[in-house]
């Protein structure tokens, strides 16, 4: 085992749940982990606390006029439920058919290792780096932003790369130009103020479990369609030349399915199965709670009800207007009787990058040489949320090289990471690295 | 503290729940010191194992040619969750301002608890007693079923008692002749085979939590009716004079609201509060659970979704065919590309009984004894499934004197007990007994 591949093992064993408060102090544990590898290898590093978890903010400066090059990515995960449906523990990486398989391990920890890896086998390269490794891309990055913000100058850099992607197929080295956003929301229904026998009032009591399915039933349409009014308003239609250079991907969409396990696809009537998922907006809800959930029969009219949904967003769609037409929409279908509260998570922009900048072409050129064929462009349909803020606001041009695979199971049971694709991956890195040392300065 | 108070508080602290196996050993516990208790009062016991849990039954026989009377009740009790709602620990009794708090105060071992005092004071009275007090009746009765069919001659006896109900209002003591049947269904979805990432496959997969709260939705009209199919072919109408004299009931409806909290009451158009809740069926989800429930948010389009819904019975609806007909409805109803699995729990007959019996006179005049004034005759909504047994296997004139309040909070956090109500529960059964032995014996 390289120890490369031993330092992500051991980075992989820290359960850095940042949406989950009982994992604090892993979460810190991750960031000092990182950070003590990165000074290891010639960077100095802060730990910058924030209100939530730190970031990691490391440069290794060579030469005022050398090339700058400024790296992203996150050591937070997402929490690891269900448990049992884990075939090893989520925080005990199990190498098994040349693959990683832990919590994080494609989301984003092996992703960033390939960075500290290619960053060690480079250290004479006449290139500054600077790292920027967040803790809270899980929760929405909002303390990220503001970092951005304050630290525009000591960030200033000739690009940015990303790597918190997947590949389009496996050996097929993959750019994404597009992301989508997203909006989050939590609605709590409240019909009594406790749980009443069912026996003693069912036919006359509200029922908070049934007024909150109403609700949720009513988000989307059995057709596809998100019934929220206003929704699609501000939604870009996609050009007719995306649309062709997708439709040649080598996409199997019957295997598609059958790899999901769904006996049939949904989705929005006259698109694609790639443009649904990339570059149409979609709903879903996360998460659903009320009354017994435990074994057995409990005869109780729930007194509350809880569920999550969020809203993949697309150019120009804007998570804050979308959140509030949402927050509107679930107050007029609530049953009137019923307490709804509706509760806005942190939300995040969807984002298309440049094409055409010298960043991506080095980059198209460094993944030919570890892969051995030219990369394909694809949008994604996930968020990073740190992506816009990169380009809007540090007006950086930015790549997005990523290395996961479709089937990496990422916010799900068995995560995992291919250990080629880490290999290949530290090698593109190195050569993107590389190449931009050389050519990847100020035009 | 009286010792019957004292010996009451400690039952009360055996946390005995039968819906739950991680309870097995402590609903064990309870049966074991309810039956030391019994014997020390001169009863013999014994604890007949069932597959599930123990059945206490003890007879004290005084004389082969005095009247017989068996008495039901159980000494198991529902979950106490959501444990955050408690007051006080739910298995910590603790009085307060003339209540005595805890989960199965009311239902059913402070009631039970009556019985062994006016037992204990009564040693002396030429009355059998037979005492069938069961540890499954939150689960549905099942092995008490199989004891009764198989020891019918061992519990010949003149009348039944159960003292499993609620007094209409406070200080009104009440007999009830009419009770509710249930049948209870719990529902799985499964979309995918296993939780997605809702970038990317939002807008393509399937969604299990939202599937099934389209099925759930789909159960019940906004108005009330129930929608399955057939659901009230069977319902036998209410009669002219029993909603006459349900009228003249000192029922606040705008009061009943305002104690549940809630900002509008519920229900099929065309009948009142009590007409619905106690002689019309209802139908109620009772939980539901899917993907992500733990705090903040998480992206997760979730594989499956559970939810459990129940229905109250009415005279002349079968629970096992109304189970059939709502198998069938939510498979209808279910989206055809879930897999949906239906499981059906243990049901129970609703049942009417005699009100013109003499048994039913003895206790309406022990009643008065106790009280001071005439009871009332009323049903409930809820579900004793075992008084339909002794009614038509054991052929016995059935008595429904029960003790609780309406507000005890059953089934819901902080049940309570009030102490005049087992005071007086106390006095009442002893005279019942006293009447019992002076005539209840074979006409």
């Amino acid at each position: 085992m390289s120890p490369h591949l031993e330092d992500l093992l051991d980075f992989l064993r820290i359960p850095s749940v940042s949406t989950d408060p009982a994992h604090k102090a892993d979460v810190e544990r991750a960031a000092r982990f990182l950070a003590e590898k990165l000074e290891a290898i010639g960077f100095s590093v802060e730990l910058v606390p924030t209100p939530g978890h730190p970031i990691v903010y490391a440069e290794r400066r060579k030469d005022p006029k050398a090339p700058t090059l400024l790296v992203y990515g996150h050591y937070d995960v997402q929490p690891p439920d269900p448990l049992e449906l884990w075939e090893s523990p989520p925080f005990e990486p199990t190498i098994k058919d040349g693959k990683v398989y832990a919590r994080g391990a494609s989301d984003d920890k092996g992703q960033v290792w390939i960075h500290v890896a290619a960053a060690a086998e480079t250290q004479d390269l006449p290139l500054n780096l600077k790292f920027v490794i967040e803790g809270e891309e899980e929760v929405g990055s909002k303390n990220l932003f503001a970092f951005l913000r304050e630290n525009q100058s000591r960030l200033r850099a000739d690009a940015a790369l990303v790597s918190d992607t997947a590949m389009f197929a496996r050996g097929l080295p993959t750019l994404v130009y597009g992301l989508r956003g997203l909006a989050y929301l939590e609605v709590e229904v409240e019909g009594t103020k406790s749980d009443l026998h069912s026996g003693v009032h069912g036919g006359a009591a509200p029922n908070a479990a049934l007024a909150a399915a109403r609700i949720a039933a009513s988000l989307k349409s059995p057709e596809g369609w998100v019934r929220i009014p206003g929704f699609y308003d501000e939604v870009r239609p996609l050009e007719p030349e995306e649309r062709a250079e997708w439709a040649k991907l080598p996409f199997d969409e019957e295997a598609y399915r059958e790899a999901l396990g769904a006996e049939a696809l949904e989705g929005e009537p006259g698109y694609s199965v790639l443009e649904r998922r990339w570059a149409r907006p979609s709903l879903d809800v996360n998460g659903f709670s009320s009354g017994w959930t435990g074994p057995g029969p409990k005869t109780v009219i729930p007194a509350r009800a809880s569920f999550k949904f969020s809203m993949r967003l697309v150019p120009d769609q804007d998570p804050d207007e979308i959140a509030a037409l949402a927050e509107r929409y679930v107050q007029e279908v609530a049953p009137k009787h019923y307490s709804v509260r509706v509760r806005v998570f942190e939300g995040a922009k969807p984002v298309l990058v440049e094409r055409n900048t010298r960043a991506m072409r080095l980059a198209a050129q460094a993944l030919k040489e570890a892969f051995g064929r030219d990369p394909v462009f694809i949008r994604e349909g996930g968020t990073i949320p740190v992506v816009t803020a990169l380009k809007n606001e540090l007006e950086l041009p930015v790549v997005l090289m990523g290395f996961g695979l479709p089937d990496d199971n990422l916010h799900a049971p068995n995560e995992k990471f291919e250990l080629e694709n880490f290999e290949k991956g530290i090698e593109a890195v190195k050569a993107y690295y590389r190449r931009f040392a050389e050519e990847g300065g100020v035009a």
